[in-house]
């Protein structure tokens, strides 16, 4: 199982995952500035990942600022806002910085390391028991559809919706999976597959505009996604894609999961019209990494993420267990 | 205007398509094999195009059989085999084999000429007519969006659903066009773009799982795609993703547009049912051109089409007109 972050012997480490499959580049990150640009370059993503980054970060911060109080407020407001889409980097950054608030300049750095490590700690705890409750959906033999990578490497635990697919190959289950590739940035194609040929989990790889014909044509049973942020009524945030495959599959028939840990819920937001969200620099959609097979002058719109309505999510399975439509009285519950 | 293919001082020519937009390399095509391959691995797509194509390609047939029947069959089989979705690949060798068929084996190559040439000139033809029918659905500022590329070089005319646009424009009509980037082979980013571009209007491209979105969020007033095989009940083959995005135009209430010559509608193919759907190479999903962004062993599902149902089509735009719902009846009256 590849990490996307570690911290071991007082020392940060990521994976810079723009460079995988092909290549295994291990990053050490020094400072602040250093983090928020793996974190926007997306070197380190998923929504619990960069959460988990964003809270090591403010141990860099703490050490940066040297008691400096404006200095630490500043950079941990750029860590906050180093991508604006995904809830639990400001959840995490949030946590670390209150812990902070109420101690003295002398322990900013031993207490920003224990919030860092707790986060880190329970998401991989969140990763597990969400994906135990998950496999509970996997049915031998079945057919099942993931978009973009909410796997290991997107969560520092087993991952939300591939971690589903884990914990269910743990269980001794045979089934399929077929991955999207996720245009522009290929989480799906990169990383997804990575992870489930690791895992010994059969997969096929499908472009994004395939899925609705794989429904209709091959038959699937389910699909599973992770999620960036998730409205108190359900509505869910989530890689660009998100939409098109829930409508393919509210009309085959086929039932759609959220994975995320309850962290990824925003009880501050009401609805998915609060979402922001962030578009990206054309480049991504011109062609990939080195490789430019576009003309010329030519624009683009490239969201990065976009609002699956709560109305077409069966369930949104959290480390608390499977919430069932009506969502928004179903997350009040466990808010409550 | 880019040609796909030109037939001067009797050569053949094709632009090599796989290498556009970055280079512009001509092909010039001297023999069957050569255009087989140059069929089948998309140097020439397009459905009228390949029509074409496979015309011209039963003249260079004619000259190699040198007056052996069972050869010029065996070639002219095929060119017609050389890709299996578009029906205007085998109407188009079924018709100047019929051609050749009545003549004595001294007039194969002439004959075969001529007819090639009457093909491509009656396609050029039915682009006009179908471009300038389609030019008045399309209003005022308003905003489009297409998949893959059904332009000039698709078609060997103005185009089919590009062509839409470039005769809206000519009537001095301002509107945007989003524009499918269309994965595996890209040709909404490489070729639809450049031709828009070409002929200043205003484009963005979108990855392939935002034309829902941008439906959702931009707002979009119209869907033009071609077609490489319109069945007796208007169920439609075409591009991969078609499928898909036809769902997202009935879901938001676009109205949803198919630009064909008449010569893609097959009224032997009752529906989409019975219309065999081409699977391509994994190679293509892996990455793109010498790029390769997958780790090693990964299976891939490669349909290179999907078909369209009738009922969610507004209007099938020919050379004859607009044809509307209940496509069935209007089909079967154009052909009475």
């Amino acid at each position: 199982m590849i990490r996307p972050i570690w911290f071991e012997a007082g020392r940060l480490y990521l994976i810079d995952q723009t460079r995988l499959p092909r290549e295994r580049v291990i990053l050490e990150i020094q400072s602040v500035a250093q983090m928020v640009e793996a974190i926007s370059q997306l070197r380190v993503r998923g929504a619990p990942a960069i959460g988990i980054a964003g809270a090591y970060g403010c141990m860099l911060a703490a050490r940066e600022a040297a008691g400096n109080t404006e200095r630490i407020k500043e950079l941990c407001m750029q860590l906050r806002e180093a991508r604006p889409t995904a809830v639990n980097l400001a959840w995490a950054v949030d946590r670390v910085t209150q812990a902070i608030n109420i101690v003295s300049h002398g322990q900013w750095e031993p207490v920003a390391t224990r919030e860092a490590r707790t986060i880190h700690q329970m998401e991989e705890a969140a990763c597990e028991a969400m994906s135990n409750h998950g496999a509970s959906l996997i049915r031998e033999g079945g057919r099942y559809l993931t978009h973009c990578n909410a796997g290991p490497l997107a969560t520092g635990g087993l991952g939300s919706a591939l971690g589903v697919f884990l914990a269910a190959k743990m269980q001794g289950l045979n089934f399929e999976v077929l991955v999207d590739e996720t245009r522009p940035l290929l989480q799906g194609a990169r990383l997804t597959s990575l992870e489930l040929i690791e895992a010994g989990i059969p997969c096929r790889l499908i472009a994004d505009s395939m899925a609705a014909f794989a429904m209709k044509r091959l038959g699937v049973d389910g699909v599973f996604i992770g999620a960036d942020r998730i409205a108190a009524n359900g509505d869910t945030a989530n890689k660009i894609g998100s939409y098109s495959l829930a409508l393919a599959a509210r009309e085959h028939g086929v039932p759609f999961h959220v994975v995320a840990p309850s962290s990824t819920i925003d009880t501050e937001c009401p609805d998915g019209t609060a979402i922001p969200i962030e578009e990206r620099p054309a480049e991504e959609l011109l062609g990939f990494g080195e490789t430019c097979w576009t003309p010329t002058g030519l624009h683009v719109w490239n969201p990065a993420f976009d609002v699956v309505p709560a109305d077409w999510i069966e369930t949104v399975i959290t480390e608390r267990g499977l919430l069932k439509a009506p969502l928004k009285a179903a997350i009040e519950r466990i808010f409550a």
